[in-house]
């Protein structure tokens, strides 16, 4: 199957409906919470590898807070949003440090690229302590965890992999964890930089926006990688489909049963689509027209959010 | 007819196409040059009340100069557009002014949004005189025309109609004419950030990314407005009606004559998908993976082009 | 006198100090208050045309606050400044207009220079109702005030005078009351983007980074203007005549008594030193190196305070 | 002696001066060169051990390019100051690899602080090719060399000395030399963002606006480091003392011979004005109000400089 997003919610419910499924599927467990009218927090587990073969993810915990109108969103809201992050964020890194060890927080992205510039904000409020504990620790209360954080730009203006670069990085740094905030793919454009999945398996290639990059994660860079992931990206073939969807549903009522309409239904729209698009050579990315405000609201979110729990 | 571009000559090439028409459209005529291989101006002179009501724009000439591969333009090819784009400039000045008047620049658009940047990104590059004319005449040369610029910023930020701020402004600096710096709709992806349309008949509202905006014109503003207009945005619909016109093609290939596929291709498909789309509440735009290089080269030839023009 | 600093306070000390006056200069009164260790608040009223004279500034109410190691604040000391300003702005709106009366909020200053970009960053902060009172009135609670807001820019980059851009947008915005954002010269290093002054006289030119401004006032925009004005700069003059003085105290110190020495510094060094500074033709600034984190937590509070007193 | 300047063609002025001596000074020579009115071009060479002590920098060549008022300069001056940083450049770099070697181009400084954010900008401006001969060669030319660029950003916002990242990176990416662009410190205002000193020695800690940094040389890197410096600078201090010195001059010329003044002349001022100023607990620094503007054709100068030698 190709999901065409990485959030791991949104494979869940395409995989359920591609295969009929009304219960969970094998291999998967979730847990729903809501809190307030405007955030729900939804867990996917994927326990086995027959979860792992469904949802084409790694074993592990990946957790997706939705919020609601965030364009619009109080300061309140986004303070709620911010503390539910960093529950979740504590309850994952506890798994694999202690309260003192080093951390590396890292920021995908492109800051010149308004889209793609979720990850270089966030690295700009992340409270650094690295390099106060050596030569400022007046200004820190005791005990306080040595922090460091790097925007390591894209392949496309840096030309080197972001692998490289860290790789580089934590060899000389020597944390014991990386907290990466990429940016995701997803199916709805209602996600767009308002949802974040937290996850503990590393980031697989081929997500967001930049997706030249090589795989982050414990077997490449030698230290667990949290991954903080926003949806930033619907693709437009994506969208192309499920207008098409629209559109024959909409024929379909008007012309009631359609033996043709019913066979383009099934047809796999997304290959021609996407290889007729990309004829004209760009990648093409949809976004909302709002994403400037988004991306202000969620860069306050996620930058907190890790103040939080560090 | 509904176009869903702000560009004259797509319109134009629409209109034949919709109309069967194999020459010109009567009240138009059209004008092709080259300019080695990657620039091509054509200029589309809408000439009476008929070609107004065809192609639904005022009567007047718009040059349109498409430059190819854009986002790989060396420096000589960025000079090349600009000199391109000056020398109609001041072919259309001409018409309005002498060489001494007073001229204000206008960037639209939000700086903090990158699709939506290039006007404020223009402003910061125009050479500024009428100050130095007055505090720093020395570092001028002699009959320099006094040149003004303001980015207004955009409803959403300010929440003042660009008209009203810039009605304001020009009471006070009476300026003879006004440049604005626009971003177009158009229908074409190739032409996002790489095509210039260059207008004397102001702005239609509705265009662009933030079709907010009141008319700009000589009507509004009481001085001949020249408009630099660059496609910034296809609209999701546009991309989603293309792909299934490429998906019903590819489908009729296949299966060879099918009447039910053709019926679907003469429907008013966008006003379907466009209200489908549209229950999502946001307003959804397409835009190149590389739109922060494709900006970068195209501020770079507006600014010169206005510089070299004035 | 030359006071070489915009802030009432300051004067006040420095005119107290220069005639040896003891307790408080007639036509002047003050009052200190504190917020925690972190806060000063001092109100100095000039109540009459003996104060106007002294102090060189119209009569009127000047609200200082003086906030302590403002580069390491927290997240809670800024919300108490916030907090603090917000109060003071409340109490000096509530003067001039009603609850539901218009409002324009200026930002000045230029983006593209850190030391000088307070403004144009404290407005990207404010709460902009204007255009959502037309166009989306579901967003907002009953009886919101309409608020908009601009970064006019500076002289060198639009060539027009702040004064004419506002005057133009006043006359079409119709607001009831300005509140401006500008940046002050102050005799203190430790005030540097981390004081506030709030009065409702207007801004009198002269001050701060861009010195070719013309007055903004009621007299010139015809409606009340309060300034929130943040000290930015202090003079290389005015440092370089404060390290002659510290310099000759240590010197008097070493050589016990010095007719020299006494003479020098009764001198006016600042004139001679200014001069001498100016003929390499560049305006000097001094300026902390933490300059942008005093910004990024001063934009923070002072468009927060507005937010909560709107 | 304590030189406060980064730049080797004020130290040997500084040393000539301070020494009376009227000739060379041993171990060092010198070659000046001009190119129009605005461009002058001046070559120090440390030869020897002695040379080394005088200047306390190492043995090395120091070429400074200095061009006269920045501020106003057109188009052709700039790409004439690029097309002498080029050659200068490239006669540096061909004593230490051949014309296919890989090189890495490194931006110092905060893109966030105008005063220091040349290194950043001048990486957003770089030709990149690296990743283009991997994944678009087709773009290229034949035999066009590896080309990689960061911006590490500074130790404040990452809490990792910029040493420790540039070796992660260098042991992975193995470029053959690395192209640093650094901020210094100079004594004279007229210098800051209008001249460049090129050369091969690596980067002596202690310069520049941020003085945390630990050398970056090939004892430390392990490849030849060439530096590309600015002086963007200027300490407090610095320009208090010159302060004191006019203004000790003026009273001279006043009161004529005076023994007391020629005693204040002669005096460390430095250090205690240094002392002094540093009670205040910031480090303060000197910036032309234009910083801004000089800072955007310094970039496109150095930009284009070493695009022009790779």
């Amino acid at each position: 199957m190709e999901f065409r997003t990485d959030m791991a919610l949104e494979r869940r419910d395409i995989y359920k409906k591609a295969n009929d499924i009304e219960d969970e599927i094998p291999g998967i467990e979730t847990e729903e919470n809501e809190d307030g009218e405007n955030i729900r927090i939804t867990k996917v587990k994927i326990t086995n590898e027959q979860g792992e073969k469904a949802l084409g993810k790694p074993i592990g915990d990946y957790v997706t807070i939705d919020t609601k109108n965030l364009k619009y969103a109080s300061e309140d809201d986004i303070e709620r949003v911010a503390i539910n992050l960093s529950l979740r964020l504590q309850e994952i890194m506890n798994k694999h440090i202690t309260k003192e060890d080093d951390i590396l927080v890292v920021g995908l992205g492109n800051m010149a690229s308004t889209p793609d510039s979720l990850g270089p904000k966030v690295i700009q409020d992340i409270d650094i302590t690295r390099h106060l504990i050596k030569y400022a620790p007046q200004y820190l209360e005791n005990g306080v965890r040595p922090v460091s954080a790097i925007s390591p730009g894209v392949l496309g203006t840096t030309g080197i992999e972001t692998q490289e670069i860290l790789q580089g990085i934590i060899q000389n740094v020597k944390p014991k964890i990386v907290v990466v905030i990429d940016s995701l793919a997803s199916k709805s454009i209602e996600r767009i930089s308002s949802s974040i999945q937290i996850s503990d398996t590393g980031i697989v290639p081929g997500g967001g926006v930049d997706n030249a990059r090589k795989e982050l994660s414990k077997k490449t860079l030698g230290i667990p990688v949290i991954a903080i992931g926003v949806p930033m990206v619907v693709e437009a073939a994506t969208i192309a489909v499920e207008s098409i969807d629209l559109y024959i549903s909409h024929m379909q009522q008007k012309a009631k049963s359609n033996e043709h309409l019913n066979c383009l239904k099934d047809e796999d729209k997304y290959t021609i689509i996407k290889e007729a698009l990309a004829e004209e050579k760009y990648n093409l990315i949809v976004t909302p027209k709002e994403i400037d405000d988004l991306i202000e609201n969620m860069s306050s979110i996620v930058a907190r959010g890790i103040n939080k729990s560090l």
